[in-house]
C-alpha cells in the first residue's frame, strides 16, 4: 500500500475494504474479479462507512481538487497520485430557457458533453479504472465499448503511458471511431453489436492478463459514476434534488447515482430525502423500460435497432437493479422514438446552447414525455443528466437542422436571404398558427 | 453554472474607464465602435489599474466563480450578472510524455480544447462580448467566423435568448458548420475566404443594427482572451512562465496574452519577469511569420490555401502587434506545412490524450520545429495554448489516422487479428532500426 501523503487522504485505504457480492454477500480481496464464484452475482466495491464519516467534511471535499479526485476517500483506490485529467466537477447548469419550454420551474442540466477530457461521462469510470488497473500492476487496458468507451480508455490510457486495445462494433458513428484511432491505440471493430463484442471481450480477458476496465475491472470502474451523484448534490449547495432524470443503457449509471446520493446521507455530508429515479431508453433498444412496464424483475434481451447507439445495449447487466430504484423512488423508465430522440438534441441546443449526442437527446425527450405526462411536477427540482457531446454523432441530425444560406461576398446578395430567411420564418409561423 | 453574485464583483464599473485608440491615444466613451475617427486605429479598453490594485488580491480572485468570470474586474463589463457557462478555467497539464518526446523538461499544455460550451478558446470571448452586447441593449448578435467563433456565438446567445445571425466562409469543415446550425442561428455561407467575409460583415454592422462580436464589439470581445494569460499565471502558482507558444490567425489572442501578463504584473499579482513569445502559422496562411521572418513592420496579406482554416486569415488585423511582441520578448515566429500540422495533433494525442483541431496540430508542430532549432531551451517553463477541439475538424486527419482491424466475434478472429497487428508494429520498428 503506498503511502499517502494529503492529510485528508491520508487514511483512505481503510474505507476502502474489498469486495462484496451485491446478491449473496460473499467477501473477496480488491482483485481483478467482478463476478462471484458462489452465486455469479455481480460484485461491488464495500466501504468502511464509520470511518469515511470520521474524514471527510463538505470542508475536507472542497479543499480537494477540481476534478472527481475531491471525493477520492470514496473511490476505491489507494494511491494518492490517482490519474487526473481534470475529470468531473462539469457544469449543473440552471436551464431558464429549457425549464419555461417544458412547463417546469426548477430545472437542471447537468453537463458532461464537457466532460474532460473526452467528452463524455465515461471519462469519470476510465479515470477510476485505470488508476486501479495501475495499482494492479496491468500494463494493457481494454474494454467492450459503444464508442465514448473507447475514446475515453484510448486518451487516459495515453495519457499515462499504459498499452491499449479497444473493441466496438464495426458499425459505430465515424466521430467516435476517429476519435479513439487518434490516440493511437489497437482498435478491433467487431462484425456484430455490442452484446457480441462484450462476448467476446469475457473470453478475451480470461485468455490475456488484459486490464477489461468493464469487464474484469468492472467493480472498480463503475464506482466512478457515483460522482456524478456527489457532484448534484454538492452543486445544489449540499442537498439532494427531488427528481434525476438519466439514460439507462447497462443501468450501471442509474444505480452508481443512487448510490451516491445514499452514500453522502449515510456519511451525513447531506440530508435524507426521497429522489425520485427516472430512466430514459431508445424505443429501439428499450429492454429495461420493457421490464419496468410490464413489472418484470428479469430483462428480456432485445436485438438493438436504434441512432441512439451509446445506450444500445440489448442485455443490460445491471437491468433489474434500475427497474428496482425506479420503482422504489416512485420514478418512472420510459422511451422514445429515435425521431423524438433528434427533436431532444435540437431543443436542449436552441433553449439551452448544449450540443449534445443521442444519448442526450433520449433524456431530453423522455424528460418532455414525463412532464407532458404529468409524472414531473412543475415544482420539483429536477436533474437531467447530459452524458455525451454532440460532435460525436453528427450523422444522427444531419438532415434534421437546415442549411445555410448560401450567399456572394456582397451586401445585396446578404440582403436578399436574409429577406428570403425572415419570410421562411414568417411563414412556419403561420403554419404553426394555422 | 449559476450565476452568483460574489461580493467582490461589485464595484468592477470603477475600473474600466472608456476606450482609447491603441495608435494615437484618443479615448472614447466605452460603446459599440471599435476604429478611431482621427487616426483609424484599433480602439482597446482602458482600465484604472490604481483601481483595480486596490480592489483585487490573489484570494479575492480564488474566491471568485470556477469561469473567466473571477477575473472579472479585469473585463469590460458592467453587471455582476455576467453570462457564464463555466467557460474557461481550463486544464493546464503538465505534459510529461509529450515533454520527453521533444526533449524538453516543464512543458505545459493549456488545454482548451475543452473548453465550455463550444470547445475552443472562443468561448471565452463571446462570452464577454455577448455580455456587453446585453449591457448595451443589442437584442441580435453576429459575427465573421472561421468556424469556432459561429459555435461559440450561436451557442451561448441561444443560451442567452438573443437573437443570431452568423457569417462564415463556405467551404469550412463539416463538424463546425453542423456545431453551429444546432443551435438554430441564421447561418450565412459565404462564396469566398474569412477575409471577404469579414469585409461584407463590416458593411452588414453599418447597415443593420446588429452587435458583431468581432467587429463593432471587438474591443471588447479581445479583452477575453486575456484570460489565458491570467489562467496560466495562477495555474502555474501564480508566476508567469518563461516561455509560450500559441497559433496566431488575427493576432489578437496572442496580444491579449501578453497583456493579461503586464496586467498582473502592474497590479501586484504576479512578479515581473521575462516571458518569451512565440507564434505558429500554417505555412498555407502565414503573412505574420512572413514580415517577423523579412523583418517588416507591416503585413502583406496573402490568399489563404491550408487545412489549418481556423486560423486562415490572410490579412491579420494584429499581426503587426503580433510580430513587435515576438522581437521585444525574444521570441519567435515560425510556419509548418500541412503535413507537420497533422504529425502535431497526432503527436499530442498518442503522449498526452488531447485530440486537438489543425491550430492545435500547428502549434505542437511548431514547438517541436523550434525545441529542434534551439530556439526553446529544455530548462524553460514553457507553455503550448491549444485552443481547439479535433472533433470539428475530422476531414483533416482522415486517412492518416489508420484503420480498425475488423474482426468477426470469435475469440480466433481476435487472436489472427492481434498476431497481425504485432507483427506490423514490429515491422514498423525493423523499419525505424534500419
Amino acid at each position: 500500500m503506498t503511502q499517502a501523503t494529503h492529510p485528508q487522504l491520508r487514511s483512505t485505504a481503510a474505507t476502502f475494504t474489498g469486495l462484496k457480492c451485491k446478491e449473496c454477500g460473499a467477501e473477496y480481496e480488491p482483485k481483478a474479479i467482478h463476478v462471484c464464484e458462489l452465486c455469479f452475482g455481480p460484485l461491488e466495491v464495500a466501504y468502511d462507512y464509520n470511518a469515511l464519516r470520521r474524514m471527510v467534511s463538505r470542508e475536507s471535499i472542497q479543499a480537494g481538487p477540481h476534478s472527481i479526485w475531491r471525493y477520492r476517500p470514496f473511490l476505491p483506490v489507494e494511491t494518492d497520485q490517482p490519474i487526473d485529467v481534470g475529470t468531473g466537477l462539469t457544469p449543473l447548469v440552471q436551464a431558464h430557457r429549457l425549464a419555461r419550454r417544458l412547463g417546469l420551474k426548477k430545472l437542471w442540466i447537468k453537463n458532461d458533453a464537457v466532460n474532460m477530457p473526452t467528452l463524455s461521462f465515461k471519462d469519470r469510470v476510465v479515470s477510476v479504472a485505470l488508476t486501479r488497473a495501475r495499482e494492479l500492476g496491468f500494463s494493457t487496458v481494454s474494454c467492450a465499448s459503444t464508442g465514448n468507451l473507447a475514446n475515453s480508455t484510448a486518451a487516459i490510457a495515453a495519457h499515462a503511458g499504459l498499452d491499449c486495445c479497444v473493441f466496438i462494433p464495426s458499425d459505430l458513428e465515424a466521430g467516435k471511431v476517429l476519435g479513439t484511432l487518434i490516440y493511437s491505440p489497437t482498435v478491433m471493430a467487431v462484425h456484430g453489436n455490442y452484446d457480441q463484442v462484450n462476448r467476446l471481450c469475457s473470453e478475451v480477458a480470461n485468455t490475456h492478463g488484459w486490464g477489461f476496465v468493464n469487464i474484469n475491472l468492472r467493480p472498480y470502474y463503475s464506482e466512478g459514476s457515483k460522482t456524478l451523484g456527489y457532484e448534484v448534490a454538492e452543486q445544489l449547495g449540499w442537498q439532494l434534488p427531488d427528481h434525476i432524470v438519466a439514460p439507462l443503457a447497462s443501468g450501471s449509471l442509474f444505480t452508481k447515482i443512487y448510490k451516491g446520493f445514499q452514500e453522502f446521507i449515510q456519511v451525513g455530508l447531506v440530508e435524507d430525502k426521497p429522489v425520485r429515479f427516472s430512466g430514459a431508453q431508445a424505443e429501439g433498444c428499450s429492454p429495461i423500460a420493457q421490464a419496468y412496464r410490464e413489472g418484470r424483475d428479469f430483462i428480456v434481451p432485445v436485438k438493438p435497432n436504434t441512432i441512439a447507439k451509446s445506450i444500445a445495449i440489448g442485455n443490460p447487466a445491471d437491468g433489474v437493479y434500475a427497474v428496482e430504484i425506479a420503482q422504489k423512488t416512485n420514478g418512472s423508465i420510459e422511451s422514445v422514438t429515435d425521431a423524438e430522440i433528434i427533436e431532444g438534441i435540437k431543443l436542449l441546443a436552441e433553449t439551452e446552447g448544449i450540443f449534445t449526442e443521442t444519448a442526450g437527446g433520449t433524456t431530453i425527450a423522455v424528460l418532455k414525455k414525463l412532464v407532458e405526462a404529468g409524472k414531473i411536477d412543475p415544482e420539483e427540482t429536477t436533474v437531467a443528466y447530459i452524458t455525451g457531446n454532440g460532435l460525436k454523432t453528427q450523422e444522427a441530425i444531419q438532415g434534421y437542422i437546415g442549411e445555410p444560406l448560401t450567399i456572394e461576398p456582397k451586401l445585396d446578395s446578404f440582403e436578399r436571404a436574409l429577406e428570403r430567411s425572415r419570410m421562411l420564418d414568417r411563414l412556419e409561423w403561420q403554419q404553426v398558427l394555422v
